[in-house]
């Protein structure tokens, strides 16, 4: 038997590899399908099926391009909205592999044709040994109720909450549970960091499995959960299974600075360094997206067919960084900087920077400046700083009519650590801010460093009010709450 | 939460890191510990803790000298013949790791001071998510009760069976188990290949939890199980914490063919490469070990002190090879030959082959050939060849002569596959055997061309008339067993 | 100023990089130039140019496909049968590169439309600093005159000599000599070995240069050189400026032995492993071209459009065998062994074996064996065993039938070192002959163990009677010449 | 016959591998070995030698651990104030290494002891290969006459340019030259950047062979260069051969950010990322040397003893970074920041920013900053911004005090690209210096922009008027040199 998770940062999705007696199958690939293929060979497995849990919105799925390449067969379940299968599953319907079984288990809720598939080692498969769940179940969290229809959230929590009492739950509690995604992901708010769990501890730890139904309706009906505007082409292009990857890596052009300037006229320049590096010094115009964030932001930032340009950390990094756009659909990668940002600064072409902070420095002088925090609402409700006005990162250019910022005033922009607000920066300042600092370290070394944060929604802050008053008020800020 | 399985091929070994908020702990790590160091660097993790199960039989440990390395305390149980430890715990314990809380549990019967840790990722440590068992526990099976004390087995297999009963299976069905070894390692004989496990899973499958306790005990006293002889000298080391490594494989001189010669007089050369290359050619002298039997068969046929000069299948191996023997206390290696088995051909130097045979030819030809089975007894007695003499290959050369084999006649040696009869043809002709032939594919090739096997030990067999009537009692023979 | 020579094993070629000031060119590109594109990234350099000195016989270009990719130009001379080119510069013009000057010189001979190319690093080009002279020019020996029109050697060789003593032994001793071929290239029988090379180095010891105009001549005229079936497809090829790599090797399908069993039935098994692993056991019917032959006798023994399964020596090799095929235009491996061969012997699946023989066991059984030497016939010229008959080894097949073998009688097969008489070996035992075994070692080995040689060519040796006396006439040998 | 030459960027340093017939030697080895052992072993290639062509003063050498792993000798010349040698040759004493003879030629000059090393490949040694020439001759240069005995520049320069008339051009044109630095060397002030270069080529290029020998001391004795303070310290080293590798990198902890500050308290950071991102934000007294500048700028600054402590660029960096200060000596890194500056930041510590500043906004507020140049004395010569100040800037911290800067007065730093001038702002933050930007792109943007720049030495300068009347005098500004 050959079991592996293989992960992909950034989308903290999870792909398995199953293998028994010389086959295996794949759950749930990715479009770069490299990785799996070289799994295959150096276990001497040969691939008889490309499984599918559910058609993804978070990425681009590989499925029928692994499944063509490696001449397998693509199953998944009967549900009419489910894309192209060589094989379809009704329920309970047996796939042998090697001396594994695996059942078929129709559990709605998330999307509805999401299916579960349990295994089992034994031929008589009395008691599974493994689950994989997809989006249905994660550790300690369940899938999004609101993205097949956001109208129809409550029927879905209804049926993601019978679907796991009554189809994965009985599979007993020394179940292993394997879900597509982990923390970190956009498909659920709370999925724990357990990297490994089983359905008993779920049973223990889950609120789908440790509140009643109609509390655990109740809570996915009030979850607010931000919708990255993505999702829709992800879910256009895996109906067909996905899509291949148009051509490898290898193939984007690197430029030099001056025709990287010239051609990069012609769309969007993404910057992958990190907050300080771009606030040292960067192209004007560009957007700074850090590395593990290109996949999950460059998919919610970019209009797809703008060409992309990119600056990189280091060489060692491009394969990576075409990739990770790659998997969000983006292959529209035109050109790498030759020598990264240091080629561009020797030749003299036109730089722009942009201001750091410190949290200390910011709460020493916080009538200088408007802060802004970009961070999920969510988040923002927990604990921000007093007179911080909230935007959504991936909602900043849209909402900054609204927020009644001042391009001619300083602006520092805070979010948990700066990344994210390392790309408002480079949002604002292409919307014409010409004094936007970066709070290294964000909310997170604020909290540390136990300066006063305050709870609740944006709503309930009045900013101007806020503002003026900063200086005399701290004192009854909120204490901070631990890290 | 950070948690990575490392598996140390040929030993079937595994090592665990774990990592909660910055810091991490590492459980019973092997010798060459670049590959922790590695992670922990990558993950950003301190290591604080090395945690050690019980004392290792089957390789060099590499607990002191990593604590040492990385700045980390030895954790162990307090059981007297536990050796060097920083922090010694008593039974329930508790260890803290970040966010985790590790609970100790003494388990032994085994070894007499075998600890299994306890994992709880809430601090209340209300429910198990896992348990680190060593060789208390592992999938499908449980750790020999002959090693600590040969006489006391019945004694150690009931203390077993009461320290999993009481302290591992109250964890709870939920658990996920953690053992030292997988499929393949000479500390259990029916080790199961799942890669991964839970308790609930064992309870329903393991014979630990599904026989009685007076059946468990029975069958733990019937288990006969080749005890290697290299075992005592890890021991000895283990209880030191293990032997940092000497120095680094890339210290290994490479020699060309002549020095090589001349070098390897005073040594044992050891050639790597696989049994049919071996066959084809080799240095008269040298002893056939295969790539990934290097510390299993290395650790038993090579007296630590010898001087080790290595053939191997190619340059990229020499790394693997030269740690494949230092983790069974093999630091001897002295030289490596240049340019391989081919440059020493090129040079005119003297070559000495061995011949090969399919089960076919050799079912064919029987009679002409003296056939030597070098498996496990435990496994010749499942099936054999009707003919076939046993001996299992670490004892060959010490019960040849009791074998009445004839030197100048043809001798064909039979395995599961070709690398343990490759390993005993050239004990053979090291031992003036002149016709040796290896059996291609072994006795899982001979099964599935369906030739016929029977069973028994060895004592039932009578040699030499099976010898003469080969050729017409074929009928009778048992009919072959599904591979 | 950035250069760089890559060489490529197997074929002995060599492609030239050269950059300033940003810019760059390449010289006579293979078909897989992944390795060229990360040399000018990791340089930062553009590539400009792809320089052509003249259409190759022995490998498919890339130089279109590299042309494409990198958006640069290809530059070629004028000569009419010059196939494809973005620039066709005359004699003496001037190529520009940041700030360097190459210089175009016409040097036909080797081939019609052989063009030099001077490299000059001052604006003023008064001294040359190095010329790129493509198959004109090699280290101690210059192209092959017979290839582009057999029946005008004489013309050619002629030519060839004006053109290196009109055109770039006036460029200086100072210059440094870039050459498209090393030691071991099949286009030219005596390159020396030295790495690096001047034209004063040249001048002092280049027979087109130490020998009167009449005594080069002569000498071409005379020169005998085995010309490869395959060339004839690679110049059709190279009339396009190459071929682009049809699909990158990470496609080829592994496949387990059944199936690779299966597949390979309408196609043609290579096993390159070393020939005693290939003799201690293979698959029946497979053709031994060990690792760095696979591009020169892949191309001579393969038809195009065999279909190729590949039995390799490790699963590292494979990417490195895909391209070695696919450079002299073979790209239809449609699978590769996963395991390699120890998966095939386990499986029980049909095997074949065949003998090795060390020198001395020939020589002290000399009567007993049919010698067949399968070197060039200028090499068995310069010494053969005498009873030795002689086809070179991809000559073999053709000419079986002339060389009075009797099938059933031993052969032993002898070649430089062991690896041509392997894959002779393996193609006796395609033709049905029994007995065959690979003298391992060689003439090489035979030489250092100064066993009897003679000299001359085969026509001259009486085979039967030579077989009958072998015993008796050892002392009238010729004296053994030293390696 | 092998050969290979392997820089080691940074040092611009260059070291030969020369092989024939299975024996090798090597030509200057540097401390880390590792990459000679590695072709060494590839090659099939057994170490009989390691050349030494003089005391090296840049960097620590590894002859004699070279020499000892690989069971060599060390080959020197016989001048007394050589190191240990295991052979020492006199004048014209031949070496041989397999088909290949060298020849030892004394050619004082740069230093009393230096050698060069002509290599023949015939037996007859008539005309020379190559030769090594250590410091002597570089391409279109000569080393420096200062270092050996300042006081005796002149007859230093006499010895040198007779030793290369008298002994190594005779040798002839078609030779090729083996120097032991290429261009960026501190060892010599004009070292083309010709990739490979010969007698001949040298012969109508370097101004040792081009001017009279009174015109070539003349200027040897004006040369003025720089004297890295760590020199001496090589130098003692070298005398017994260098310094082994103390421990190989994969030693060097690395430590989370808050072990990471508190260790660090002892000692020095240095922060090797490139100049913006150290801006942006950085551990508060740390030290900005670049990647590349480690070896030659670490040897400057650091004092030996002083415990160092890593800000990398990458965590691929970490291996590179040590060995780059191991080269020059500087064993004791004691930390490496885990996670980078990134986790520093996230983890809420203690930072410091610095200012950028492009060439265009420096030139348009001239008056606000006091402008510092670091370059050498002679780049600053060549052209500078007209009111700038210099120090060059390893002597910058202890002329600070005569340099009249104002510590609350903006000062802006210059250099040819950043990297200097990051180090420079550096060390005026360290120093008490509030409001310091580097100007990105440094005169070589400067003058691609064609910005004023002026010519001429530092003492010429008035800074109180130039700085007064900057805006008014840029019309009669020398005019921008094209670059």
């Amino acid at each position: 038997m050959y079991f592996q998770a293989i992960k992909t940062e950034g989308l903290a999705q999870i792909t398995y590899i199953l293998g028994s007696e010389g086959e295996a199958l794949v759950v749930d690939p990715r479009r770069d399908a490299d990785v799996y293929l070289d799994v295959l060979r150096r276990q001497g497995l040969r691939l008889r099926y490309v499984l599918q849990t559910h058609r993804q919105e978070d990425f681009v799925e590989g499925t029928s391009a692994l499944a063509r390449i490696a001449g397998a067969q693509v199953v998944a379940g009967r549900h009419p909205i489910t894309g192209h299968a060589d094989v379809r599953m009704g329920e309970r319907e047996r796939l042998h592999l090697g001396a594994l079984t695996l059942v078929a288990l129709h559990t709605p809720g998330h999307t509805p044709e999401s299916m579960s598939w349990a295994v089992y080692l034994d031929p008589h498969h009395a008691q599974a040994w493994g689950v994989f769940t997809g989006d249905a179940l994660f550790a300690g969290e369940t899938g999004r109720t609101d993205l097949a229809a956001p109208e129809r959230v409550y029927e879905n929590a209804a049926l993601l909450f019978d679907s796991l009492h009554q189809k994965v739950l009985p599979l007993g509690d020394q179940t292993l549970v394997f879900p597509a995604h982990g923390a970190g992901s956009v498909c659920g708010s709370g999925i724990a960091d357990r990297e490994l769990t089983t359905l008993g501890f779920e049973r223990l730890h889950n609120p789908v499995f440790t509140s009643s139904r109609s509390d655990f309706i109740q809570r996915k009906v009030q979850e607010r959960l931000h919708r990255p505007s993505y999702f829709s082409r992800m879910e256009e292009a895996n109906i067909r299974g996905g899509v291949p990857l148009s051509a490898d890596s290898s193939a984007t052009p690197f430029l030099e600075p001056k025709r990287f300037q010239w051609a990069s006229h012609s769309g969007l320049v993404l910057d992958a360094r990190e907050p300080e590096s771009f606030a040292g010094g960067h192209i004007p115009g560009s957007l700074n997206v850090w590395m593990q964030g290109l996949s999950v932001f460059g998919g919610q930032m970019v209009q797809p067919g703008t060409p992309l340009f990119l600056v990189l950390p280091a060489h060692a990094d491009s394969k990576e960084a075409v990739l990770a756009l790659a998997r969000v659909g983006l292959d529209q990668v035109e050109g790498i900087l030759t020598g990264g940002f240091g080629a561009w600064r020797n030749e003299g072409l036109p730089i722009e920077s942009s201001g750091t902070l410190t949290p200390e420095a910011l709460f020493s002088q916080m009538e200088g400046f408007q802060v802004l925090d970009v961070r999920e609402r969510s988040e923002f409700e927990r604990g921000h700083i007093r007179s911080a006005r909230h935007a959504y990162v991936t909602e900043l250019e849209e909402c900054l009519s609204e927020l009644g910022l001042r391009e001619d005033h300083p602006v520092a922009v805070v979010c948990s650590t700066g990344h994210r607000s390392g790309l408002a920066t480079s949002i604002l300042l292409r919307n014409g801010f010409q004094l936007v600092s970066n709070v290294l370290g964000g909310m997170s070394a604020w909290r540390r460093l136990e300066l006063p944060v305050r709870t609740g929604s944006p709503s309930e802050v009045e900013f101007e009010q806020a503002t003026r008053s900063m200086g005399t008020e701290e004192q009854d800020a909120s204490p901070p709450s631990p890290s």
